[in-house]
């Protein structure tokens, strides 16, 4: 069958990331700080994801947004139509890791044209069988879906500020999504549970047909009626920087299921082992290097020792 | 084949334990601080074992431990001749659990009996083909191993105590060891490396054939010279009580392993599921009553979901 193409709606972005150790840019030189580095979730995800899939974007960059990072996609058969280049700076987000590499602290967050941004879907997405809206103010995300025609898989992300400060509207979007993509800690917030297994049953109940809770380094659970999938993490030995490692997840899960076109639970596993690979390219590397030569044989050549790594045997 | 023993060196003691939110005690009386719960290392261990094999305890513990316990080992096949029963009060620890049932502090520790433990084999004990190296001194850890006739598995635990107070006895011990079983921050303590990848090369490096990292709720580690196993953790609804965990983990796991008499690669992926089946039972309730009745069918059943939780399947 034909690969299903993958509307996205997210952020592209410049970030400014401050490391514990010295890491190496794209050049080899040691650095701890790095500027200007690009990245933003529909970045991350449409480059993962095009390693599977046709991949189109709806975002908003500045006038200093590199044109050859969006060449760079439409190379990889992203296309950039929907991505609205707007008078002023990029969105940018400043944060510095802690020696543990997980967590970090946000120094400084600039909107800029990201403030006034309203997803336009350029001709032709509406169509688009898939959609992962990414974390944006969840009105935008139902403008997005509002927009849409009969996606077939709706996949939202989104964090603790919306959680927090738009319980309603997030409500209304989480009961029109079909996975819903959240971090451990999102999901404790979302439900009230500290308990896991019994967080994911509260937020099932509230309407989308299945759930990942993202646990970082110590991978991700899937949830549906079905049951539940534990996928591991890969264990790296070059981990140097998790900026985007839930954005490229998502991509390469999406890459998977559109590629594929079902959604039933297995194939819920086997994305989720994809969406693994993807984001373990996505950490060795600062930024996006890591995926912008991403293709379908490297992911499954990780796949295999994803699986190999889980493989229990028999008696 | 015949199942075959496992000597079991470590605590058998007294906790004291307060926990956030009211627990179920084994008359389903809710509270939130349980006094004078029967645990220790050798306990829980060898609890966990005796659902696979025949079990011989060294351990000391005083004139106020209660007989009862003592007698539910032996009916399960643990043989307990070579639990000490010495003149004063038994080992105690006192601590307190936090929101997340997984960080606790320590509140207090009274040694007692404990203090003047010299680990001595009953008749017999030196010829048990496994052997299990609880937690204690690594001193006492090595005299008991110089008593026991060529093992064909030893397997030691240790703690942040010991790898900072003790590294050079410490280090002959790891060096005689066929597995060593500890945590992440152990681990981290002990090579001086953060990633856990090149943390377990490091060990490895130092002596032991195989090693076990141990991560809590997110599961565990096993590496060798044949690569890398993650065995997941059960997502469990009722977690009440993860005192002990880490000790029926390695009681299932070397229970397993005495069972099957084989100690290659594949056997430790199956015997570290078997472990996390075990421990599964002992955190749903307070101390050692989840494991007073465990039996082999009860663990392989959870096996069975362990294997479902991780199955990749087929494209």
């Amino acid at each position: 069958m034909d690969p299903k193409p993958i509307l996205m709606v997210g952020s592209m972005a410049f970030d400014d990331l401050e490391f514990p150790v010295p890491t190496p840019d794209a050049g080899g030189a040691l650095k701890t700080s790095f500027e200007d580095v690009v990245g933003g979730s529909a970045t991350y995800a449409s480059l993962a994801a095009s390693a599977f899939v046709p991949v189109r974007v709806v975002a908003v960059v500045g006038h200093d947004f590199p044109e050859g990072t969006l060449e760079t996609m439409r190379a990889r058969g992203v296309d950039t139509a929907g991505v609205e280049r707007a008078d002023g700076l990029t969105f940018r987000w400043k944060g510095r890791y802690h020696a543990d590499l997980v967590n970090r602290d946000t120094l400084d967050t600039q909107l800029n044209v990201f403030a006034n941004f309203k997803p336009k879907l350029a001709p032709g997405y509406g169509t688009s069988p898939l959609v992962l809206l990414g974390n944006i103010h969840p009105a935008l995300q139902l403008e997005v879906l509002d927009q849409m025609q009969k996606p077939e898989l709706v996949v939202a992300d989104t964090m603790n500020f919306w959680i927090s400060g738009e319980p309603e509207i997030l409500g209304r979007l989480i009961a029109r999504t079909d996975l819903l993509i959240i971090n451990d800690e999102e999901a404790r917030l979302l439900s009230g549970i500290h308990n896991l297994a019994k967080a994911a049953k509260d937020i099932l109940a509230r309407g989308p047909k299945c759930l990942i809770i993202k646990r970082g380094e110590h991978g991700s659970l899937f949830f549906d009626s079905e049951g539940v999938f534990a996928a591991p993490a890969l264990l790296l030995e070059h981990v140097v920087d998790p900026t985007g490692a839930g954005d490229s997840f998502a991509g390469g899960l999406l890459g998977y299921l559109g590629r594929h076109g079902r959604y039933d639970h297995g194939a819920m596993r086997r994305a989720m082992v994809h969406g693994t690979a993807a984001a373990s390219f996505c950490v060795e590397s600062v930024g996006t290097l890591g995926l912008r030569g991403l293709s379908h044989s490297h992911i499954t050549e990780r796949v295999e020792r994803i699986r190999r790594l889980t493989h229990v045997g028999d008696t």
